[in-house]
């Protein structure tokens, strides 16, 4: 069966670029349909109404949403080469494990850091230093799934060299400039 | 090598539950070791440094954490019987997205409804009420995994026919009293 994968996206999503990576990784070309947050396409609706959120990755007519469900996919049916997570049952509990945690943490608490002030802001830019400072300790032997580098810096780095991330990332410029034009929308023009 | 398997639990705990049927499933003895939230053994400390919550499973020294990664690990391991998951990635996605769906909106809506009072409580049960009837919809053609029952209740009293789910949940009796004793704890006995 050919292989129809299209991918209901937004370009500045840290959950998106989870997806466009795998697929880089994977080396599946794909079709990538942009979502405007304010007005969403009817296929976005229909192929994620519980949560009616993007990423989607759309397989041959079936939708799967959650990135880090997304990603699992994509891995389990195109095992063919680069694997993304260990063949061993400990290790990818370990994965999945991380994933959830930066699920739950950190995307959370840098909205409270981008939407805060004063003492709130400090408290929020506390929680996610420690919220690094967990990444980090966990990254202690750790390169990409494996040996190696300590730092989360450096494991960054790493991974930026990379071309199935590098060219899956916007460019920092512009996410810059949409976090700057999203606070004045929201009214945090600081 | 000889599998020693120790559960960290809670007996009233929903996601203590989970792991405790999926070893059922799988017909794995394993030691309990219930644990006192006000007093958190060094044992759970360490062995779920991040979350310091219950479930965790020990396997030979081993410890995994959050009872749906927990439950994808204990499938993987043990996969001479009974299958919890599909063998197709698709069908395993849609159970992750529907595990997913649980942790993130049942239980903190379900202690909404239980801590809430007025309208704000008529809300909660609201918002309880369409969880449920979301999650009865995706039943319709299901029974466990797969076909028949299409209601939630249905499939409930299905789930609770067998012995590896009803000898792994508590009396509803003692839950009750749990939560009444709970709420008067915390100042809310009304």
């Amino acid at each position: 069966m050919a292989n129809e994968v299209v991918v209901l996206d937004k370009w500045a999503s840290m959950y998106g670029m989870r997806v466009r990576i795998a697929l880089a990784e994977k080396g599946i070309s794909y079709e990538s349909k942009e979502e405007d947050f304010n007005n969403k396409s009817d296929l976005l609706l229909q192929s994620n109404p519980i949560h009616k959120k993007i990423p989607v990755l759309i397989h041959n007519g079936k939708s799967i949403s959650e990135s880090g469900i997304i990603v699992q996919y994509i891995d389990e049916v195109w095992n063919h080469k680069n694997p993304l997570f260990s063949s061993d049952p400990y290790e990818r509990a370990q994965a999945r494990f991380w994933v959830d945690y930066i699920d739950k943490k950190v995307f959370a608490t840098w909205m409270k850091v981008w939407l805060s002030k004063g003492e709130e802001y400090e408290e929020a830019k506390k929680e996610l230093i420690s919220i690094f400072k967990t990444l980090e300790e966990t990254l202690g032997d750790k390169s990409f799934y494996g040996v190696e580098t300590p730092k989360l810096v450096a494991w960054g780095k790493r991974c930026i060299e990379k071309e199935s991330v590098s060219k899956s990332l916007p460019d920092e410029n512009k996410i810059y400039e949409y976090v700057v034009a999203g606070k004045k929308a929201l009214g945090y023009d600081d």
